[in-house]
Order: structure tokens, then C-alpha cells, then sequence
């Protein structure tokens, strides 16, 4: 049977995504679409590729409660300090959620004042939260009311990252996290900064050692990989529309060989449906467009004492709407698949 | 007086930017071209963007010692490998040398063996080299015959790197340089992996840990910061024609502050006309982009122990031809600057 | 039931495009990809997008008639030239053939010669091939046993011509046809003039009046239009990967509201499921990539006597793989979407 | 001796592009530079290519008639409606005003109504302007007080119409000019429209048939060319920084072949230093960024009795910038080609 669904902030490019996947998803209805700036457009007039779809032919609504009284999962894709406003009347009502953005990820509300800039105001539900990482937490994910899907950073960082902590391989403290991301990243917004005259044939920094998913990262090596871990994380901007790159430097607490480093990950996603082991190599970025893949390779440099690791992901899917699908999969008992190849 | 200069491997990019240059240098005078694979033909019938200017008339002819008896100075901008067949008798003919490829820049042939993957034939005139690098080395750059022209990444790692080093004031082991470069960098060149469908959208690492600019970065981070240091280099390619931008990661031997930062740079290139200190910030690739600046930010992350500099150039300029200016200059007593701004 | 399918020339950015759309097809099981040049590698080894799918595990063989003696269906993807050596013996044995390629798509084997610079060797095969469009072509594509899937070009521009042509109402000399390619266009191949270096940051134009889709655009507007037609076509290379953008400049025989642009284009497209018709409007390349859709849009020009097409497509969909799917749909029965939404 | 010159707008990228020229111009003095929206921020704030030049640590300031004062010129690069509020006084005091901008393009103030939707409000200031098309109007640009410089998309079709149509070589109704625009063209300015994620990968037309510039080609085509004149203009946005390719369909009053234009084209522009005639061949984009020069090709179609002219420029160099300075040295009586190669 399928399940009744919505989502509220449906007119950015993760909303929109989301709502690709979930429109052609064998077991998903999407029943309302929300997007307030947008009310009473068709999504077809924002997002033209939907013409000639029944996606496409949805009109976005202003999100009240009462609209989603018959639906089963709403989806939340909205920038960070809006979902709080909504998700406890949803919760309270019996609604499952999933919310792509930041707000229930972090279970420390101070951490959250510190790096958002914002405070709070629904941190009572925090604790109601479960991490969406459906790799390492797919049991508490099955019986969830509101999973907080993982930011797009960390997505990439994690997956490559946690094996090795959890097992004891490498330190935990002085972990570098170099990524480069596209600029769909960056929302579907107005701003000088992110034109493509801007953008493009250049390459920046932001947010250095400072940007909100460090301590997302963080808490999840913490609670999942088993060690208080301590990570610088730079992202960089990069004139490409869809896709992370990060290059994971770490420091082996023992000399580590590649073949190490493959028995490790095997041992975490032999089963894992959208991790790829590539070995001692580069992924790159187009191999994963469009899909919810992450590809991780690995390079171990002894002369240095330094251990490299690499993923690759799209923002847009393993990093945002994807994973939330994934996770929908997992909390309807369905595939972990579904939908999603 | 002008001199007289030519360029041997004059058809690639790096040849092309340094005929550019050179052609209204006020001190120089372009003898001859040179591009065996070309010969014949007129630098504009490659390089359209020359129609109408007199270095666009010259003709490409094959090289031989001959054909630059009457010069004062030879460029050499060839593939690694060939300027070792060229430059004993240019040195030996008394001709002033400045090549911009790595034949002369390690002064352990061994070394240069296992990294460029084939033997060095002129080890003997290795010992003559000088090194290129201007705000380092500029005395001896003055007096050289043969210098040796730094690495477009290397430049981009060194500049920032060295100070610190020198000083004391981070860890010689461990430091890491995650560097990003235009596909321009890869030289002008038919292949199926530099293609505009292969490379744009997309990024990847290559040569992770083994790339030939390692051991040319910790020679020099140890000749002139006077200390033993290694380091992981990865280079990424990005979809961008020009420039590099250089990520690095450092642990401070005691705590900096970014001020400590500013003073230590400070120090060193007050008077350096092309590099350019920004603070705690990111520089970015477009604010470089034909021109010979370096410009290099910086943001230390007390928290994890480590210390990120960032740095960019256009590596077709700082990482090569106007480098190559900038030495000539220093050779033959000009402005720094002369033919730079 | 499945039918076997097989591809001859696997290897290039359509033949793989090809493959991902017929390994994800219910009716089709692809049982061989052909690749010479690539003989004995995986295809994941040089598309690893592949990886972790059945399709990424195949591994290209040498093409020979025997190694297809059990398929129903032949797909070639090869550059002009190489199908007409194939065609003979697969017609003979049989087998029903969709090439991709030039090679069939002109019945007089003259103007073959003329603009593709080589003699026809299948001449005789000629009067067999029947011309792939399926939107104006279907009877005849049902009951086919070699199919000429057309031209990425021709695609964009027939579309939208078509149905004005055989109406009458825009003369059918003058011509001009505008149109923009991504770089996927040319073909996976090693070449200078294709690397990103050369192509971003610029466009220009080449083989403009020559090109080998002229006298295709011509015969068939004749053929289906119903009139003896002239155009004029200049193609031009554009930093995009996929995608084309046709502009094309009509004169009416009498003046033509855009009301009546829509009435006429709707009367021929109504029941078209991948014709999308946007208005008087422009299309924009991104709404269509990675679809088999073609969205067309006009703008008549009353002032100047003119009147203006657009279109837009993905030219490794609709523009070639997508068509080539949705002619084997027609081939077998099966619904024209199949496989294709 | 330098003429103090001033920039009005100089915060946009037409403006920056200006002040790098005029800055480095042997008969320039930038005294000032305006930008209400950025007063009290220097140069380098904005456009950090700037640091460690003279130019850079400038400081914007609201602009008033007493701060130019004692200017000799005065620049104005501001949008479309600006410009005519500050004209009439800066003319009364006596100034030379070169505006970048459309405002003083038309001299029939209703043309400007209709194509700018918006009334002029300086119509009696329309007589004082002179056509700043150096190649063509070179002796009113002399002795003019107030240029208006041409629009980039015009300059591009303009120079190689103007020769074919004044001497009757070509119908001078039903002309196409089909153009694509680097997204710089634009402005600086925060867009949604103009994001890198929406212009990427995708191409769209925008304003054809009604763009402003159709109305500023058909009267300089007029009044140059001597002929009544009317033109199909439809531009199109392409994922490229700087940069136009026009390309142009024109019909032939009689035959001619590809030695007669370029005989008509030498006979105009054999003394024009920025103007390259490149034969029967495509302009690149990439052959004229970053100067002012245009380069013109052709390819007759004698088929379809249409003739194909092409041109490229850089849009903010000859298409704005370059030729305001190209402008100013014919006003100042110095060689035309001063502080521009």
C-alpha cells in the first residue's frame, strides 16, 4: 500500500529532488507539495524539466497542519531555524517526519546556538530524533518518528571515516576533512556571490573550520565510531552544479596497508547497497551524478605517516533527498533500494 | 638594451604565456620559437588570439644549438625529460638558461629517477641549477646560468610554507597540501582524460602521494627552511582552465594566533611585489587569474591543533611563464616586476 | 518476453548511454556489448558510473556475425563508415538492426559521399533502411528490419519544421537552422581541440553550410514535409557537456500568429508523448537532459517577416540512445515510453 | 598631460573593467570612482584583483556634480534609465560624458519607451549625442561632448553588417542575428536567473525579437549603412564568463563569393587596429577575451542563397569598456589604440 506523503519547502533543489524521487517511488503518494514563497504556482513553472509529469502538475500550497492530517510522512526540506516551527505539531500529531535539514541533527542545543547563530525553540524534541545514516543506524531508523537526515558534508566524511575510528585505526584527533562542493549545495537562492560569473573559473573557501556540519561530524564519530574525535573540516567551493568531493586526511595509529584499509570498509558495507569500495584510487565525481552512490578510495602515505581517503557523493541525492528516500525505505519496511536505482 | 631571447617548446601553454610576456617585455627581444611538432607553422595558426601582433608572425622552427648562437637567454618550456638533451650545450656555449620544466630542479638525480620514471642524462649539470624561486632565492638567481624554474604547485605550497617552517613554528612532518589546478596545467595535449565531457561537472585526486612535485616541495621546504620535512601532496583536477589553489594543513609547534600568522608572513615578504597576505580568509582563483600574484590567507583551528593556509596562483603565470619573467628580470638586473603588471 | 539484444559499439558515450538505458528496459536483455578497441575490459573499467550495476560487469568483445546469432536485435553505435560493414551480414542473417549512426539514413548513396568524405560500400542496403523518427515514421519503424535512427542535429531541427513545412505555411527555401552542441556530441576521443582547455570559456562555430546533417535535414523535410526544401545549417560548439539548442529562422508564406504556431504544432504532436510544447517562449537545454524529451518553443517576428523556432534536447537521449529505444518500443510492440520515463 | 577622468557606476563589472583600463592608461587619472550602493568601500573590498595596485585602495563615493568638479571627462556605466538623471547637468558644466550605458543610443525617445519601458527624461540632451563606434564615426567622436558608446551584442553585428549593407551587397530586411552572451553581460547583480546552478549546463534564449539592442542595430544600420533596415535579433545566455558569438544570416543581393566580402570588409577595415579578418573560418571566444579587438569570419551559402558572417568579442572590452577608452583616446586626440593592447 502506499504511503501518503508531503513535503514542506518542496521549491528548493533538494525539495525538488526529493520530489522526483518520490513521485516515481512504488510505494510513495505524494499527496501536497509546500512552498510559501511560491504558493499557488504549478512546480512545472518553477521547475520546468517536471512539464508533462504529474509532478509537474501539483501547485505548491501554504503548509498549515490541517493540510497534512491524512498524510503518513512529511518530509521537511526547509533552511535551518524553519523546520523547528513546524515539527512539534507534526510530531504531536502522530506524523512521522523526516527532515532534511540541520535542526534535529545535533542533540546538544548549545552546539547548535554556536554554529547556526540561531537559538533553539523546539529543542524538547531533540531527544525524539534519530540520526538518518542508514549505513550505521538502520534498526533505531525502522522504528523512528523524526529522523534528522545527515547533512551532505558529512554524508561524505562519515562513511569513509567511521570504520576506521570505530575499529581504532587511526586517531582521533587532528582528522583533516578537505571537500569541495558543487553550488547547488548552496540552495536555489539570489545572491551575487553564488552567479555564475562569480563562480565560475574560480574556486574559494568558506566557512573554514567554522561551517555547522563540524560539529555534526563530530558527534557522529563520537556516538557511532565509539571516540571523542576532533576534526578540522574546510569546504571550498567548486564551479560544478551537483557533487562532493572530500579528501579525508588521517594519521594511522599503527602503519596501515591499502589492503588494511579495503578489509576494514568491507567488513562495515559488504551489504551495503550505495557504498562502493574503489580501492587505491580517486572516485570521481561524475561516476555518482544522479545517484545515491558514495565512492571511497583510500591512499595510504607512510613516508608521511598519513593515511588519504576519498568519497565522493551528489549533494542533491546520497547527501539530501536520496537518503531521505533511503531512509523513508527503511521506515516502511521496504528495500533500502527502492526508488532509488 | 634588449636581450635577446628564445623559447624551445614554445607551442604549449606554458611557451605560448611566455611568448605573451616576453613579446612586450621592454627588455626583451624574441629571436625564434621553437616547436619541433609545429615547425613550419606561425605561432597565430595555433594561437589564434596572437592574429595581429607581431609575436603572432613568427614562425616555429626546429630547434638546434645553431639557431640561438647570437642569444643571451634561452627558455626552455618542454615536456620533463627533454631539456636535459638540450641544456649541457647551451651551458657549454655560455648561453643563460631558464627552464621551466623539472629537469634541473632536484639536485638528487636518484630522486628525480623514481619520481619522473626515467634516468636522468645531464646529472652532471645539475650542480649549476639554481633554484627559481624569487622571493627565496633572488641572489643567487642574479649571478645563475641555469635556473631552474619552481613547479606550479610547488610555488603555490612553498610561499606559504616556508616562513612558518623557517621560523620553527610548525611541525616538519605531517603536513599536508591539498591542491586543486586547472586542467591547463596538464599542458596542451590530446587526450581522452583532459576532455572538456571528461573533466567538466566532475573532480578527482591523481597521483595522490606520488605525484613528481613532492620531493621538489620537500627539497626546498628543507633547503631554504633549514629543516628535514615531509609531506602528503594531492593534487585534484578541477573543471577550471586556469589556476591552482592550495589547501594546507599544519600543526603548530605551540599555539598561533592568526596575527602570529600575519607577523611571520609579514616579515618575510614585505617587500615581495607579487605576494599578497589577506588575512583570515580565502583568497580565491579569479582575483589571481593572469596575473603573476600569489595570494595567500590563513585560519588557524586551535581546536583540533592544526593550522590551514590557503593559497592561489594562475599556474600558467606565478606557476610558470611569469615566474620565469620574474627570474629573467632578477638576471639581468631589472625591476622585479618589469613586464609583470 | 525479452528480447536479446546486443550493441556494436559499446564504447562511446552513446553506445554507453545505450547500454544503461536497455539494461534497465523490461523487454530487453542485453546479451553482448561489442567494443574492439576495448576488447576484454569490463565496462565499469571505463565507465565506472557502471559499477555495482549487472551492465558495469559485461565485458566488451571483438564483434563477429556468430557472437550475435541468438540476438533479435542489433544496436550500432559506430562512426560513419564502420556500420556499413556490419549491415549486410546482420540483414542477411536476419536480424533486425537499429544503427545510430550515418551510415543508412541517406537513400542516395551520392550525397553520402559528398558530405561524408567516403564512398557507401552497402549501397544496395540502402533501399532497406527506414528512417527512425518515430513521430512521423511509426507505421513504417513497426514493420522495419534496419532502422536509420537520425541525426542529434536533425532531431532538434526536424521536429519543430515538420509540421509548418507540410502545412505550407513557412517557404521552404532560406532555411536557417542555428544551433548549439555540448561537447558529448563529438564522441569520446582523444583530441586537442575537444579538451577542456580549448572548448570552456568559449564557443565557436565549425563545418557551417557543410555539415553532414544538412542534405539529412533536407531529405527528410522533402520526404515528410512534402516540399523541396533548402536550409542552412551552422552547428556550434558550446562548454556544455550534453545537450543541443536549435534556433531556427523561418520566413512564412503569410503572416502566423504564435496562436497559430501551437494550433499547428498541436494538431501534430497532440498524442506525442516526448514532444513538449512550451509556447512563445525559449526552451533551456537543463530541462531536458537526461530525457528523451524535446521541448520546442516560437516567437514570430512580424516586423522582420520572420518567424523563430526553438528546441531544446539531450543529444545522447532523444538525440540518439533515448530515439534509438523508443524505435525498438515501436519494433516490438511495446508502449513508446517504455523504458524511457 | 593626463586627463583627469571619473567613473559613475563604477561598481558593476563594465566599471571595474574600465578602471583596470584607465588606471594603467598613460593619459588617464581615475580622480574618483561612484557607487551609491557601495560608498565608503574601497575598490579591493569588491574586487579583490585590485589589492596591491593604486587603483584598488580608491574609495567609492555617492556621486554629486561638485565632486568631478575638476574632471575633464566624466564615465557613467550605469543601468538603463540612471545615466540620464546625471547627463543634462554634467553637459551644462561643461564636462565630456562617455555613457556606457543605452540611454543616449536612440535618438527618437519613443523607440527608448518601447524598448526600455521607461520614459527618457533627458529627450532634449538626445541631439548632443554622437554615436561611439569609433570605426565608423570617427570625426563626430573627435569633437563630441557627450558618446554614446555602442551596445556589446551591437558592436558585434554592427561591424560586420555595416560594410555589406552600405554598399547594397545584402537585403537589408529580413536579417538574422542569432547571438550567444558570456553572463557577465548581465551585471553584477543577485539573481536567482543568473545563479551558476541555473545557467550550468544549459543554454536558454531570453527577450527575442524584443531585446533593446534590435532598435539600436536597425538605426546605426540605417544611418550608417544608408539603407532601411530591419534585423531579427534574438540573444541567447550561454555558460561562459565573458564573451559574444554572433552569428549572422543574411540574403545576398546577387551572388557572392567568400573573396568578395573579404574585399568589402578590407576595404572598411584595413586601417582599424581592432578589427581582425579571419576568412572563411570560425571566431573563437577564447581568441579575443581580455581585449578589444572583434574578429570577423564568413561562409557563403550559395545553395540556399543566404550568407553567414560571424564575429566575437569580448562583451565588457570592445563590447563596453574597451571601446569607452578606444572613445576616449579619439577625444583626447591620442592614438587610437592608447592603454588597449
Amino acid at each position: 500500500m502506499k504511503q501518503r506523503v508531503s513535503i514542506i519547502g518542496a521549491s528548493g533543489y533538494s525539495g525538488a529532488e526529493l520530489l522526483s524521487l518520490l513521485s516515481r517511488h512504488p510505494y510513495a503518494e505524494v499527496t501536497s507539495v509546500f512552498a510559501n514563497s511560491s504558493a499557488g504556482k504549478r512546480v512545472e513553472e518553477l521547475y520546468p524539466a517536471f512539464r508533462g509529469t504529474a509532478a509537474g502538475s501539483l501547485v505548491y500550497g501554504e503548509f498549515s497542519p490541517a493540510a497534512v492530517a491524512k498524510d503518513d510522512i512529511v518530509f521537511i526540506a526547509l533552511p535551518s531555524g524553519e523546520a523547528m516551527k513546524h515539527v512539534p505539531a507534526l510530531i504531536d500529531a502522530g506524523k512521522r517526519v523526516i527532515d532534511l535539514g540541520g535542526d534535529f541533527r545535533l542533540k546538544d542545543s548549545s552546539l547548535y546556538t554556536k554554529y547556526y547563530k540561531h537559538d533553539h525553540t523546539a529543542a524538547s524534541y531533540l531527544p525524539k530524533a534519530v540520526y538518518g545514516l542508514p549505513e550505521w543506524n538502520a534498526d533505531a531508523i525502522r522504528s523512528a518518528q523524526l529522523i534528522a537526515n545527515p547533512g551532505c558534508y558529512v554524508t561524505s566524511a562519515l562513511l569513509p571515516l567511521l570504520p576506521l575510528l570505530k575499529e581504532g585505526l587511526v586517531e582521533p584527533n587532528g582528522i583533516v576533512i578537505s571537500s569541495m562542493s558543487g553550488v547547488s549545495g548552496a540552495g536555489r537562492s539570489a545572491s551575487t556571490e553564488l552567479s555564475f560569473t562569480e563562480v565560475n573559473e574560480s574556486v574559494k573557501a568558506y566557512k573554514a573550520t567554522v561551517h555547522q556540519h563540524t560539529p555534526e561530524i563530530e558527534t557522529v564519530l563520537t556516538d557511532f565510531g565509539g571516540r571523542t574525535a576532533t576534526v578540522t573540516f574546510v569546504p571550498h567551493l567548486i564551479p560544478v552544479t551537483r557533487g562532493i568531493f572530500s579528501t579525508m586526511y588521517l594519521r594511522p595509529a599503527a602503519p596501515l596497508t591499502a589492503d588494511d584499509i579495503r578489509a576494514v570498509l568491507t567488513r562495515q558495507y559488504a551489504s551495503a547497497p550505495f557504498v562502493r569500495l574503489i580501492g587505491e584510487a580517486s572516485p570521481e565525481i561524475k561516476h555518482v551524478q544522479h545517484t545515491n552512490f558514495i565512492d571511497i578510495g583510500w591512499k595510504p602515505d607512510p613516508r608521511n605517516g598519513t593515511l588519504v581517503l576519498f568519497s565522493v557523493i551528489d549533494n542533491l541525492v546520497k547527501g539530501a533527498a536520496g537518503q531521505a528516500v533511503q531512509n523513508m525505505n527503511l521506515l516502511i519496511g521496504a528495500n533500502e533500494t527502492e526508488g532509488l536505482r
